[in-house]
């Protein structure tokens, strides 16, 4: 099977978890069998690899998000990833060109594109399996999933079927409805339009080729800031008509805010939380080193990571969005391919960071103009290079960088740094990126 | 006046910001009138000053307490510190015999005293000035406020006075009663026992000489910590006939809860806090350095320190303590009287610390047998001497310092450093302590 994920950009609705560059689909909050943390999108990688290990899984994502993506999945995956947000349309194109490209997938096999973040079980996936089958067979270039609803959302838009059959030809599509005209859809026998469909590689590729002039993958990548925003519906869906879709009973759920977030939790908290006996309905997300006790609390969420501190009523939390916006955006943490990153202190003229470096992985080989920088290497062991000189490093060593001065460090096992930095303008874009010597 | 204050223990009741080592009347939750944070000790003590600017303050105390009071009331409050906790009579003891032998005073002036806490407005300190003036003109000798109850609380003892005058002698004393009990006594005129009352400071010294043989404060000092523990109720006020109350029925709170505390707060936060405009009575304590947002909360406290964070119905706060005693005690911040510390990460082998030392001050000259420590200076100067070296220091500069290495710092102005500490067994106990030599 070649599924194509889409990976959405940076989420509001589940601050303080998400943030600028975490999307809600790298937080962990369910539990492995073996009782190890997951994120959605680790769920879903495994749940892809569960019915078909040999899926070649793409996901088509930007830039910002490649680092967490190669540090939850692992290097396997394959990322078609966008120079910059286009829409759906560019990047379905591109994903596509990439698959011929890059994966060399013949332009008869068939594709499935969904989000990356439902919340399903493994039948979703055997969906997608047979969806995938329906397209390189059906005489429909476009075939789609059609999630049968269990109360009149106004969040998704509706697929109209011309039969209850199990794969029926497509009589209307309709956009997000009142809950009023959602359930008149429901009562025509109405579906959820979930944004999963399927297609041969060479369909999407001829639209593409009919809508945007470019050679292959490498053409498409380096255009793509050129191309107009346009989504898939729009550029494909409305003018296609051999479109037919496919019914899906099974469990699929959007987790795109607190209230569904929690309702799919499998414990009451993630992280270090303790409730009396008097609360009901309480979730705690935890990501700070520090205990969260809750009493008396009825019907709500509390997440608190380097980022802040929420406590929602759990209908309420839906509303959170502007006041996300009014608050400061400094990222107070992140999680990166090399390893992560948490602001531990900020001082007018310091800023005191800890660092992990992943084992194998390193920095940049870089400078700053306007700092100086002290690492305090609190455990494993690497190599630092400063101006061209290795140095052997483990538990307990400091090294001084002066301003100007390049610098980089090697994990060779994992490595823990408490990272100085001093200078009375300290910002993230004082940084000179220079290729290595080849010194070790 | 002669005030003694009794500043109590550590408080699990108002946790996560009091916790072993600070106590509930150092936390900083009132506004003052030029819109600075004050703590309960720091707004008795402006109180105080208020209505006798030349009043004698003696705050009796432990040990633990001497760096937050002096740091919160600077040098010129008296401090009566025990060595040890030995209940009520022997620290109102070493309280007088520090009045007498360190501050001067004679045995024939009034000594009042009170709880270092009580949430009160200028009319009770004006009752505290008329309850030492009748100490000293009255044949009684001891004389109490008598508090005029509110409801029938079942917190408090109860004084049944003789008569409904303004002074009266005493019918009877009532331990802590039951609600309906408390009611009863409240029909015979009965008054709260809030433990504040008076005495010329010769009659408190002769019933401790009474009891307990010791020639002078520096006597009784040493040997403290041989005493029994009896409260001043079992040793004096049930011994003494001459006794009389007077009545006070201005505003008095005891501030020991949560719920307490926050129904006298001035604002809806303290720190950094945002209210969707659902939140009914919900208040916000924030010592954090990121913000709190609240939606759709009703009758609900946060409270958010390094230690911890607390999510709690108002009632359901008063049954707090059995769970703060699960959690872990490790102290994550403190301030001392030479500034504070806040505890950043924590590893297997090693611990970040922000240490902030205010001008002037300096930590003791010590060493470590089993962990090496580097300081990073992120703000001020100041002068480290390591091993008799002196070393002067600015925002930028780095010192290391080996195990079994003697080291201080000195501020000259505040002084932050990012101090952290390297080894396999780094605990509170590896200290020596040295006399400093005079270097400069």
């Amino acid at each position: 099977m070649n599924i194509v994920l889409l990976s959405g950009g940076s989420g509001q609705r589940l601050w303080p978890l998400s943030n600028d560059i975490r999307s809600k689909q790298f937080i962990k909050i369910f539990h492995t069998a073996d009782g190890e943390l997951e994120s959605m999108v680790q769920r879903v990688y495994r749940q892809i690899r569960t019915i078909d290990k040999d899926a070649t899984v793409t996901i088509a994502t930007s830039k910002s998000q490649v680092s967490a993506i190669h540090n939850q999945l692992g290097e396997d995956v394959g990322i078609s990833v966008e120079p910059c947000r286009r829409d759906t349309f560019p990047a379905i194109a591109l994903a596509a060109a990439y698959l011929k490209d890059v994966k060399g997938i013949s332009e008869d096999e068939p594709v499935v594109v969904c989000p990356v973040d439902p919340y399903v079980e493994i039948d979703y996936f055997d969906a997608l399996k047979d969806l995938g089958a329906l397209a390189a067979s059906s005489n429909a270039n476009l075939v789609l999933m059609g999630i049968e609803p269990t109360y009149p959302s106004e969040k998704y838009g509706y697929i109209i079927p011309d039969t209850p059959a199990p794969v029926s030809t497509v009589s209307m599509f309709k956009e997000k409805p009142t809950k009023e005209i959602a359930e008149q859809y429901i009562s025509q026998g109405a579906l959820w339009n979930g944004g999963v469909f399927a297609f041969r590689l060479g369909y999407v590729l001829d639209r593409a080729h009919a809508l945007i002039d470019f050679e292959n993958y490498e053409d498409l990548f380096s255009k793509y800031e050129t191309l107009d925003k346009i989504s898939f519906d729009y550029a494909v869906v409305e003018h296609e008509d051999r479109i037919e879709v496919m019914r899906f009973s099974g469990m699929w759920k959007d987790l795109g805010t607190w209230n569904t977030l929690t309702e799919a939790m499998d414990s009451h908290n993630v992280g270090e939380a303790l409730f009396n006996e008097t609360c009901r309905n309480v979730h705690v997300v935890n990501e700070l080193n520090l205990p969260v006790l809750c009493m008396g609390l009825k019907d709500i969420v509390v997440s608190a990571s380097p980022d802040g501190i929420l406590v929602s009523d759990k209908e309420q939390s839906s509303y959170i969005k502007p006041f996300v916006n009014t608050l400061d955006h400094r990222v107070m943490f992140a999680e990166k391919s090399w390893g992560s990153f948490r602001i531990l202190d900020i001082e007018k003229e310091s800023l005191t960071i800890k660092v992990t470096l992943n084992p194998g992985h390193q920095m940049n080989y870089h400078s700053h103009d306007f700092r100086n920088e002290v690492w305090n290497v609190i455990s494993g062991t690497g190599r630092a290079v400063i101006d061209g000189v290795v140095y052997n490093v483990h538990a307990g060593d400091t090294l001084q960088m002066n301003a100007g001065s390049k610098h980089t460090i090697f994990a060779d096992t994992e490595l823990q740094i408490i990272e100085v930095q001093f200078g009375k303008d300290i910002n993230v874009h004082d940084k000179h990126k220079y290729d290595l010597p080849s010194l070790f």
